[in-house]
């Protein structure tokens, strides 16, 4: 029997249903999982192993109550938890208590979620790296700012984590580490509780080895039992996936452009409606409007830290700060303005394609631990507010994993991770575990 | 001489500009006259004497950076401090100790503004009071949410207090206690650090004792120096003014029916263009969308207090959880596509509008402490996100305050406060203090 540890989120659920596994045993090996690894990986900022066995006790003892009751999940550490210390990945924060739970780890526990711990956040969720490894390569960064949820659900530490995406903080450590890695609209998902750094870019998202189960945990936090897939939920239709190279194309290493390519193929070959599309050159402005807008809203967001605790910011944070205040309000409307006209402009765009197929990152992970890797092909993305989800799609020379995002229009997310679930069946890139 | 305590942001600022006064000793004016009302009015949670004092004294050291260097300021309760506890309105947080501040607060220290201390809150900002009380008459609601806030500024024990809007949380008190109450555009004042009930919604506010204050802290904490007013910044125009007596005119009581009028005819005679306009109906569906939205949301931002701390909620807020956790999430989706018609739509309204003038509430501050009124006459403009300002402008027979509201389309800040200003000027309300 495979361990408990490597399986999905559904397949816990069903064996649990079925009386062939208890959440203590799961505990136990997603435990032993994190015991064997974690001196290597580094994708815990704290483990909470006596508080997650003694939930799983409980949970035993109780009729379950969905399909989360008895999963450890893990949980970035600008998330608000109670029980457990919150440093937001700075040593400002060092042994900070907070006094409540983030409204997603509240929602997570009501549904009889166990939360594991506590994973690894850059600084603030920006670009100054926190401790975390890649798991299919030491030497490799596993990517930002999530980097510790996407390095534990990758290395099979846990099955689920949450992370937060402000410009492509979910999309590309899931990329680089392997995983599915699932942005959800804007809004739909609460943010009580976490951190803030760009009040309008900020969004919740999901780490885990399906599209089922980012579905799942979606379609329970945000209350929308419609979003939740089954197995047959995707082979419905034909779907159009517009494939858009976008002029970063350049910037994408061999390996990555083959792999892109070749997905499209794969994706025409398997029956959907695909064809290389261009986007509007205005929209590649969205860049930079998403600098501006992250950058003049993190600066006041910050202001406590900034004006209190320079001294403990990274050199690289206190860079970006420096920028940030120098961001012109005159810049900042212009910046907004041009995003609404992207978000109506990219909503025309997608009356003809159920998705779009766009790279995620430039190619496998890079080596080096000190810089996360760039969001280059996620900014615009989360500036126009609509689903994102990354998809494992091969291996790169070396080993490491290589990925597509697919994207689709704001409001569409059920049938975003329809396609999603029809695409990564036809890639049938399963992560292969260690 | 007028004692320091009376006087407007702008009056103190240009004394300290002239050496007329010293932080320290409007720090200690403010701090008789809260010892000699707080028993009465009751609207601090926690003040903060010594830190004040001591941080007056640095000021009276330092060159003035700016107008609010050395003011007091208050701070609604749901805003984290460092240095004070943070109860949200709830017994669930007595105690608590916030590790850092909400950014407007670390803001506004790097203006060098004092906060003086918390101010009161409802129960997380909802509908159950505080013990505070309306500086007017102690048996009258001061209002709410914001309740602490606009008593303090009317009560003049500061000039000028942070609140936050949901629903009609800074409008309401400041109406009902006869201060200026400014609910910005969404989405221009950081919210980090404060409390959440409704991410769509929240907005953070300011109350002071004129329109020119308010537009002063507006304008620093969002970044927007042009929004800073000057004595004539309101004199170059006619003023275009549509008055909207809404479909709820019925449920306005006479008083408060026949100063509306009256302030639409004195507007006009001032030389205002003045007209009565009409809300299409389908705008007044916007108030049972922001029941919707608001309670879809606060269900899921309240998660972790429903879930671990049930038995310290009052009753009001169980009862309206109750309803909230039962709102669906078709609803809330329709809820939000009608917002977003309605939003289009009062921008083509506010093509032939500077500005509505609509009732700020229904009457004078009612009788009673158990209950902080109703804010059916802000719903509707919290939902469409554009600013809305309220100005007192006479007093009922009970010697109670009255106030109008005006209103204007998202983005118009700059516009909405020059013309509060004009009809600030001609209604010469001033706050006559006790």
């Amino acid at each position: 029997m495979v361990s408990p540890y490597r399986l999905t989120v559904t397949e816990l659920s069903h064996m649990m249903d079925d009386g062939l596994l208890t959440s203590s045993q799961l505990i136990e090996s997603c435990l032993q999982r994190v015991s064997a690894r974690e001196d290597a990986v580094q994708a815990w900022q704290h483990v909470d192993a006596d508080g997650a066995l003694e939930a799983a006790r409980k949970c035993d003892n109780e009729p379950r109550i969905g399909p989360l009751h008895g999963i450890p999940v893990g949980v970035k550490d600008i998330f608000d938890t109670f029980d457990m210390p919150t440093t937001y990945g700075s040593p400002i924060y060092d042994g900070n208590q907070p006094k409540g739970d983030a409204a997603c780890v509240a929602l997570l526990r009501e549904l009889g979620a166990i939360i594991l711990g506590k994973t690894v956040s850059t600084e603030f969720a920006t670009r100054y790296p926190g401790k975390t490894r890649n798991p299919w390569n030491l030497d490799h960064t596993p990517g930002g700012s999530s980097s510790g949820s996407a390095a534990a659900v990758a290395d099979c530490m846990v099955p689920l984590a949450l992370g937060t995406q402000t410009a492509g903080s979910v999309i590309r450590p899931s990329a680089y580490c392997g995983v599915v890695g699932y942005k959800p609209s804007f809004g739909y998902v609460n943010r009580t509780g976490v951190k803030p750094l760009s009040d309008s870019l900020d969004t919740v998202g999901f780490h885990a080895r399906s599209v089922v189960d980012v579905g799942l945990i979606f379609s329970l936090l945000s209350g929308r039992p419609e979003s939740a897939l089954t197995a047959s939920s995707a082979n419905n239709r034909v779907w159009r996936i517009g494939v858009c190279r976008t002029p970063m194309w350049d910037s994408i290493d061999d390996e990555a452009q083959t792999l892109f390519e070749m997905t499209a193929s794969r994706l025409a070959n398997a029956g959907a409606q695909v064809e290389q599309i261009e986007l509007d050159p205005a929209f590649m402005a969205g860049m930079a409007s998403q600098d501006i807008i992250s950058e003049f809203e993190t600066w006041r967001s910050l202001a406590y830290e900034r004006t209190r605790h320079a001294d403990k910011l990274s050199g690289t944070l206190i860079d970006r700060l420096r920028r940030a205040g120098a961001r012109s309000v005159a810049d900042y409307n212009k910046a907004r303005a041009h995003a609404e006209e992207c978000r109506r402009g990219i909503a025309i765009v997608f009356e003809s394609w159920d998705a779009l197929l766009v790279p995620a990152v430039s190619g496998a992970a890079p080596i080096g631990l000190g810089d996360t890797g760039d969001p280059v092909f996620c900014k615009l993305w989360t500036l126009l507010h609509g689903p994102a989800i990354t998809i494992p799609a091969g291996k790169s020379d070396r080993g490491l994993p290589l990925a597509v995002q697919l994207v689709g229009n704001i409001h569409t997310d059920n049938s975003l991770l329809r396609c999603a679930q029809w695409v990564e069946s036809i890639l049938a890139a399963r992560l292969k575990t260690h």
